[in-house]
């Protein structure tokens, strides 16, 4: 049995996330239902983060084991022909057994998009969030310094979400005004994982540090509260971007290897 | 009677084009029922290009005339509460009484975006035309130099257009790698008038020659022929991009003005 990894984008505007759901088209879904004829049997992709509807991805990463000979270029080809236009496979690659998508992960890059404008671009109505009220980008930025490094990240996870510990690592936040005409501002974050809705928890609280509701420290009680009801509100779902999904150099994933 | 005008942006994806049509929804119809409320009577909304189905605007320019009093940063605000979220009216200038979006204007830049690449990104989907052939894009601003300057265009008009002359100039015509991760290919145009479908076919045409169909100079015998026939295919709309209008300095708009 191959093992194999597969590299994806989408436009998640029209699906209710990666994983699979009750009702509604999900991307993990699409995979399995793109791979099931040509596996000949059914599927189970694993993916590296359950992005949540109305999230996109320039790099999402799943992996799943195939018992078919195909050449991976031949696959690329095929599932992208079957799936829908706004989600496309830009590559697949064999890996060792052990490698999982989910849990092989090291790192992951996300970005949020604000346009900070009165009028939003039509261009960018599903690819930002649209926020009115001028902010200040330099207190956006000295709150987000707060936030980088290992810390108990609980204030900043999603209501309904249970883990056991809210222990992460930030490697590099930083906010960074776009190029080119519609010039989205973009909050890009490094880290070795994410609670649920970590990151649209953060830009919220940062957006609130910038419109001038709070001052730049007080993210520092937010943090230390770990209390959710502390911290800002959650950004809109359709401003964030899985950018890329970290893993080890790939012989350290082979257990057992020479 | 005032006299508007108007600059908006807009996605064409889900339009007939600028100008209204028997059936469908135009840009100028929303535009037009939009002001009717505020005008307190129907307005006929004057657009400098009829961009056609599937074509975008980051700054179509339009001329209105309007008896209201209402301050222009009133007017753009309640015209955007009104106009679908992929409408955009940008701002709204008072103009001399003889400006008319179509007939002042002097020049035009359009921009038309090709992603040369296997895969198709799913947030270009609807904003480039996807050639997956790979094109020699060397060939293709070489031959595009031969289209500067003043010329008729008639080999390179809709085959269903009538127009008196085909003789336009292009100031400048000239192909770009774009910037970041989709990075599409541009081809940036800028004249003082189009004919109807021109820069689709001119771009349709300079495609063939990227991809080795014929030489860069075959397109001086394109040009030369004046003949439709002898030009290469239209390119899609959905990759046209209306970027900019040109006006003369306001003063020599003002007829009769000191």
């Amino acid at each position: 049995m191959r093992n194999l990894k597969i590299t994806l984008q989408y436009d998640g505007s029209n699906y209710v996330g990666w994983q699979r759901q009750a009702s509604g088209t999900s991307i993990q879904g699409l995979l399995e239902e793109a791979f099931a004829p040509i596996a000949g049997t059914r599927v189970t992709v694993h993916g590296a983060g359950r992005t949540d509807a109305g999230v996109h991805a320039l790099a999402q990463v799943a992996s799943v084991a195939f018992a078919g000979t195909h050449d991976s270029a031949v696959l690329v080809r095929a599932l992208n022909t079957v799936l829908p236009r706004d989600v496309r496979v830009l590559s697949i690659e064999d890996v060792p057994p052990d490698f999982h998508a989910r849990f092989s992960a090291v790192g992951k890059i996300y970005e949020y998009r604000i346009v900070n404008a009165p009028v939003m671009s039509p261009f960018l109505v599903r690819y930002a969030w649209h926020v009115t009220y001028p902010v200040d980008v330099a207190a956006m930025k000295t709150a987000a310094t707060h936030l980088a490094g290992a810390h108990d990240f609980a204030a900043f996870q999603g209501a309904r979400a249970h883990v056991r510990s809210g222990l992460r690592t930030i490697h590099s936040i930083d906010w960074q005004n776009g190029h080119g005409r519609a010039a989205p501002l973009v909050c890009q974050i490094h880290g070795d994982g994410f609670l649920r809705h970590m990151v649209r928890n953060i830009v919220g609280t940062l957006v609130e540090i910038g419109v001038g509701r709070w001052r730049s420290d007080k993210i520092v009680e937010i943090l230390a509260s770990r209390d959710r009801s502390r911290a800002g509100p959650t950004a809109p779902a359709h401003g964030l971007f899985l950018v890329q999904v970290e893993y080890p150099p790939e012989s350290t994933l082979l257990v057992g290897h020479p």
